[in-house]
């Protein structure tokens, strides 16, 4: 049976996983009847961010395997002792922490480079012919590790800049919809990158869901 | 323009609100266009839980405001600073905060009290005439606040007791569905007080809001 990954950064959006782009991707998974993991890189987080006042809170840490938990009600593994030949595909939503704890694309851009456990499921995955998805800015880590792939980040030209510079090629995408490239088997959706509504982010998040379990069939 | 308070406990089933209840009642309330603001108690947490060890984390203090904020992306108001008269109803998700924070049913069983700026809010909205919903293990609150509500607390034969101690009549009700008090106005799901999926949780979320919607409507 086809057990689909699903990469959490954290808890939050401003220094981990985005949560509504993580809660509807689990249920769209359940919807389309798709097996899944949580899983996390057992790292300490880049910052920890007052998500009331937006300010990064000086001396506090938090490890991105433990907030996960939170979304994953602590049923989580860490990404270093996952398999990419154990998983059908991968899912990761978006969310600062896509940024910030699973690559550091928004302090370097371009440069980014990507924590190495992420980095070697993605790349495994890929290699493996497996579909992945990707949520709001976790693009990024396609445009990086997958030369090539046909993406979306939304319509912020900035953004969009930064990955076609890593070789991406961007397609502008609003977050009701979702973008695939059917040969590299890399789909994604805007979510959050867009100002959008949350039926629309869960009907973008559901399509690219559905696709890759289709994908995940062929 | 009716608008509605969600009153959050925190960011984690295990010290605060539950996360996917929160996000699929925010979720049903845009379904059905109806206006929301989440708020929550500028208060320390009960505790901090390890998510992935289900352990207690001794001398790590959180605020449930702050932690609130995760789930409402900053945007959520302190609870104190909220008027029953500004809002057209309440939803209250569950979790263990909802028994930890928002009031402590979860030490002192059907002895409980409740936080006085969510008890306020509470009373006024019912005096009022409002229709409030509650989720997983909030109905607790409603039968402390509301003598003789009708409601639901899923099928756990200890907790239908407790709540019928403090005077409430317990209806059992599986995830997918929801328990109307007409005449109290007072609306409950289990979600995940049943071992339900997510497809199941959200559909008894969502009904239970559109009633909320119809009853505001009236």
């Amino acid at each position: 049976m086809a057990k689909v990954g699903v990469i959490l950064a954290g808890c939050g959006h401003r220094d981990g996983a985005e949560i509504r782009e993580a809660v509807f991707t689990l249920l769209a998974l359940e919807k389309a009847g798709i097996d899944y993991e949580c899983l996390a890189p057992d790292v300490e987080q880049r910052d920890v961010v007052d998500h009331l006042t937006g300010e990064a809170v000086k001396g506090e840490h938090r490890n991105v395997l433990r907030e996960a938990a939170r979304i994953a009600r602590g049923k989580v593994r860490a990404t270093s002792a996952a398999k990419a030949s154990e998983l059908s595909g991968l899912v990761i939503p978006g969310g600062y922490g896509a940024a910030k704890n699973l690559c550091d694309f928004a302090v370097t851009g371009p440069d980014c480079t990507v924590e190495p456990s992420v980095a070697k499921l993605i790349r495994d995955a890929h290699a493996q012919g497996k579909p992945i998805g990707f949520v709001c800015i976790a693009p990024t880590l396609a445009a990086r590790l997958i030369p090539g792939a046909r993406l979306t980040i939304g319509k912020d030209p900035a953004t969009a800049e930064a990955v076609e510079k890593m070789g991406a090629r961007h397609v502008e995408c609003f977050s009701d919809s979702f973008v695939a490239d059917e040969e590299q088997r890399v789909l994604s959706t805007p979510a959050y990158m867009c100002d959008a509504s949350l039926p629309q982010i869960a009907t973008g998040i559901e399509g690219m869901v559905r696709r890759l379990g289709e994908m995940i069939a062929r």
